[in-house]
């Protein structure tokens, strides 16, 4: 079905729309490769929003190299878009150019638009094939597939915790935990992310920035507070340097206005029970254009967000100690069978100086993201 | 120093010694092999206690094939021993064999004895090197070395538990939190062992036969149960068969009796609380030739055994769930620094089925045994 060189320049797309990681939000990370022959004659990756699709950019390279196109075969990780959107369709830039075929990775997940680009490029006369490191693609973008597919964030729940699951001791000491390289990789899932998410019971503890830092990104994500009562003090070091939206339910009127005029961005979704409407926030993030939503909180905040079915995957730093009595990952009730539990997929496991990193999916029958991998 | 093909042929020395891994005990598990230019002319491995260590197996073989040993090189993953044990000393058969030259693995490590068998073979004119694949005959016998080095078994302390860190249900349901694969993997570990160590808790609890099922063994290991009160049913799965130690702290002298007279060998062992003195048992242990004893207690007597330094390492089987409100892994107290935790080092990890197996050490900078990894 595919060649070998097929799966060569698609891997090469892939590692293309992966330097886009923090850059593209809330567009996907592409990546396209033109090849004539066995020869990449352009390449490129999605821009930030509002600037080049990969496609554009690797039709531009192609040109400033001085190299035709037309003929040659387009590698793209995802469907071409085939609407107007703050840019031109890319499959009319790539029939304009005269490529003779296109391998995409995968369809567009948009229900809506899913197929349109390449019905585009084939009535233009250009053979289309799809689905060549689909998983791989798929996974490269999974906070977007979740968006467009369901209207929810991909929710990523980091948590660090001794060998025996406690998190922070009777005290609330809980830094540091794990290690500089297990931080490092915590910035680098923050700084993929569309959003970071805690809620003040941490925010009263350890008062985090929640901003990237140990990663060299050019742009900090949107952080979100959940934080039922408007309690987050004033001087809060999450509150600095805006890009902040504070969610409450029904907070005092005068603390919101007092925050509004810090310039701090709020937004009011009460549930029946007097405290923040999860899902519905979720929703809401969505539709600001939130793909990646990753979440650092504390036993109560993520034990809510898993009961309320609002967590797609858990990031869980384990390091080599046994904490004791001490506090849990998840506050979450008692059960009494076995299968009432949260059921997991483990997805990845690697060390990271003296710790390890399990990634686990949530299994749910009832998504479709969840079920992929 | 060591050639690609002396590596080659210590790791069939080791290899070989794999395979006395469920048989050798007190004894350890050894690989020889002999090689003639580029050629294995005989190989073995030690046999069950009273029968051929590896090198006279290995003899034998090259002389059943109708080899010449004189002037071959003898590879032996361990250093022969020099003393009339229930065998003679393998340094003299080799002398009397005629070899040229003996590489090993690693010293006797009895600081006793280290060093003898090397220096028989050297008088008698061989050419002795030792110290190729070290860290990999240490892992292979690291029972063998405990007991001979600090004259306690190794410990490994064995628990199931969601990646949130429960083992158990409010209602006790434990069965089976992790999946066939990792049960059956547990069972070879015990196979390993040379003794299996429970506690009363668990015996009410799940009423554990104990024993090794799910991989074929010829010998089943000595199981310990530690009840200090002897409040052990008669009728209990463990007692039977016999193969049993009960250890108690002056316990009921008419249950004594009873288990006594039911065959069951008794050990009376309190420490100042009216509890099992733990670290005592272990050295007990030892001294009835236990290189390996494998740990698979509840909560209570994990947390005793942790509290009082008696384990080296644990084998974790993660599940990939949560379970919420339940029972943690050890139950040891609270702490106010994170440094007052137990501190560990993550070994090895490794998928079976759904589940992850986490491997990790004890730290303990006053042992030799957990800073060799």
């Amino acid at each position: 079905m595919f060649s070998a060189q097929d799966f060569d320049f698609m891997r090469r797309a892939l590692a293309l729309a992966e330097r886009g990681m923090f850059i593209t939000t809330p567009n996907p990370r592409v990546g396209c490769v033109l090849v004539r022959g066995s020869e990449i004659i352009g390449e490129g990756f999605t821009q930030p929003a509002g600037q080049d699709h990969a496609e554009i950019q690797a039709l531009k390279d192609a040109r400033a190299r001085g190299n035709e196109v037309r003929g040659a075969v387009a590698y793209v990780s995802l469907e071409p878009c085939s609407h107007f959107g703050r840019t031109p369709p890319c499959a009319n830039a790539l029939i304009e150019a005269g490529v003779a075929r296109v391998i995409a990775a995968m369809e567009d997940p948009n229900p809506q638009v899913a197929g349109r680009g390449f019905a585009m490029l084939r009535q233009a006369g250009i053979d289309v094939r799809c689905g060549l490191l689909e998983t791989e693609a798929h996974e490269l973008n999974i906070g977007f597939v979740s968006r467009m597919a369901r209207g929810l964030p991909w929710v990523r729940l980091k948590v660090a915790a001794s060998l025996d699951g406690k998190t922070a001791l009777h005290n609330g000491v809980s830094q540091w935990i794990t290690g500089p390289a297990a931080r490092t990789d915590g910035h680098w899932w923050r700084a993929r992310a569309c959003a970071l998410l805690t809620g003040i019971g941490t925010v009263r503890e350890d008062d985090p920035q929640l901003t990237v830092r140990d990663i060299a990104t050019p742009r900090q994500p949107l952080r979100v507070l959940v934080d039922s009562a408007l309690d987050v003090p004033p001087g809060a070091r999450i509150l600095a340097g805006g890009n902040v939206l504070v969610v409450h339910a029904h907070g005092d009127p005068a603390r919101a206005e007092h925050l509004r005029a810090l310039g701090i961005d709020l937004l009011d979704m009460p549930n029946a029970h007097g405290k923040v409407d999860l899902p519905a926030l979720l929703r809401a993030l969505a539709q600001r254009g939130i793909n990646e939503l990753h979440v650092e909180a504390g036993f109560k905040l993520n034990g809510s967000l898993l009961r309320e079915h609002c967590v797609d995957e858990l990031l869980v730093y384990l390091a080599p100690c046994l904490l004791g009595d001490a506090r849990g990952m998840f506050n979450l009730p008692a059960i009494d069978t076995l299968t009432q539990g949260v059921a997991l997929e483990f997805h990845d496991t690697r060390k990271f100086g003296p710790d390890l990193r399990l990634m686990a999916r949530i299994v749910r029958p009832d998504t479709a993201p969840s079920a992929r991998s």
